[in-house]
């Protein structure tokens, strides 16, 4: 099958890498990206070395043409300017995947519904979310990730032609809340950073349950299975996201909270603010995202912040 | 109020510690314990100093004769033992709190029905489960905790005397589910450390995932909330038990599947065998545990094991 990957990054190289053992490849970067001209340079970077098969190109049209089945692993916010380019190309019929956890500030949306509200044209759109850091799969270790859309055709195609022994494929049954936990688990992810920030890291498993919870009730609010947080697409991602040295979110709250500067995208900073868009505009109380909120865009001090999300009012465990 | 603690290990002699900066407290080990005898000789372990307000004895009538309030932390397996013993005492009204986690051999059967069992007298029992290390407690570090009972008064009480700034207790709904969920997080446990033991430690998302989702299908199967085990007695726990180097059974597991020698005790040895037969019993798959269950019991081979577990059929997420 030939397959192009939209998006050359640490995740979207990566995903060249795996499909390109059984695919013809094309991986995409933008005129100018910094991480295409590397790979060009040295065939690689710092995470994994591309076989000389994966085609590399700048040429969106050229990519998209070739292609049956198209990956996208850009930055969520990035992903309605892109779709509007990719509107711009016959591509009816085609299959796109997003492999790409957020939703979009001011409008909430999930990733589905701004490349849908874009992309005009009868395609497929699925999701692949979940575990896995891109360091320990090129190190060989396995995990399981989940593949959801709106078309179970589709999961069931996916699943089936691309799970391996290094990526187990589950079928998800809920993309709303796939979609809607992939993207929040960012954001427990870096309250996990600020609690490590703080020398409470022991706190952290408190944050598990209070935080999938109030996933769960935001994902039911807006119609998805309240399991759906328990799944792969978000409590299964808490490893990798909430203890891993690798998570760019975790050691962002780490960073924020010791007041050290801190480069990196951290997809959990828009998120949380689509998140709190989300809670008031489904009336749901998202105690934890509304502090990481606070504390990143309203000037909250952050031990006093905290603390006042530990001590809130004895009560019962699945209140609602 | 008048607390008598049974058990002066290392949870129960934090419990003497944590109740006596507001009670009168007696804290009692069997005769020949060497706790008891540290204690009495150092006036404290090597995770605290106890008050020397807290009185220690090796007489069951007098801890109980004196106590409103019992607080039992011992070994889960030697509970009915103990509560045979107590039911030899006059006990009518008051209240007993297990801080432990297991389940029966060979019954199956939960802690308080273990002890009522046993204890026929008209009393009170309500468990005390969730996350926390003494290590952290008594460093400072807080926590949340749950409380459950089949009497809704007996948890407020508890709830609304004994929650302060370093354990914030919530009210659990479920006794059931708090009871199966508590226990089975030992087992958990030990898979992820056999996991660390193989170098696969990123798979410990997976594993929370897949392991709250089995332990859920059988609080439900067994008549419970199955939200429960992604309460702070399940989930909640799964930092201190999966990922912290203070867990008993998360480094038995490490250690075992590295075949070094490990002393301590590890609940989730006779936990797996309990849970395997309620498994059977209520007709409920339990993937995890059955593979636990066959490395430590029938001399599985470790790998081959862990390798099918991971590659079990592909298949929808929240199947039953």
């Amino acid at each position: 099958m030939n397959i192009s990957v939209l998006g050359c990054g640490r995740w979207g190289s990566f995903l060249a890498w795996y499909h390109s053992a059984k695919n013809d490849v094309t991986l995409w970067g933008r005129e100018g990206s910094r991480s295409l001209a590397a790979l060009r340079e040295t065939g690689g970077n710092r995470y994994l070395k591309l076989p000389e098969c994966v085609c590399l190109t700048s040429d969106l049209g050229a990519a998209l043409e070739s292609a049956q089945l198209v990956v996208i692993s850009i930055s969520a916010q990035e992903l309605r300017a892109l779709a509007r380019c990719i509107q711009a190309y016959p591509v009816a019929g085609k299959t796109f995947i997003l492999c790409m956890k957020g939703l979009e500030c001011g409008t909430g949306d999930r990733l589905t519904q701004v490349f849908r509200s874009e992309v005009t044209q009868p395609v497929s759109v699925a999701v692949w979310v979940g575990p896995g850091h891109v360091e320990d799969f090129t190190a060989g270790v396995p995990n399981c990730m989940v593949v959801d859309s709106d078309d179970r055709t589709v999961v069931d195609f996916i699943v089936e032609t691309m799970s391996t022994d290094l990526i187990r494929l589950y079928k998800g049954g809920d993309l709303v809340g796939t979609e809607v936990g992939a993207a929040a688990k960012n954001v427990i992810g870096i309250a996990a950073g600020m609690l490590d920030g703080k020398g409470l890291s022991s706190l952290k498993g408190s944050l598990m349950a209070r935080g999938a919870r109030e996933i769960a009730r935001l994902i039911r609010a807006m119609g998805g299975n309240e399991l759906s947080a328990y799944g792969l697409c978000h409590l299964g991602d808490y490893e990798a996201t909430l203890f891993s040295s690798h998570s760019h979110n975790r050691q962002f709250g780490e960073s924020y909270i010791k007041g050290e500067p801190y480069g990196s995208l951290a997809e959990g900073v828009p998120t949380v603010r689509a998140l709190v868009e989300l809670g008031a505009r489904y009336g749901v109380e998202l105690p934890i995202c509304n502090t990481i909120y606070a504390i990143l865009y309203e000037e909250a001090d952050a031990d006093a912040a905290l603390r006042t999300l530990f001590t809130r009012s004895v009560k019962g465990e699945f209140d609602s």
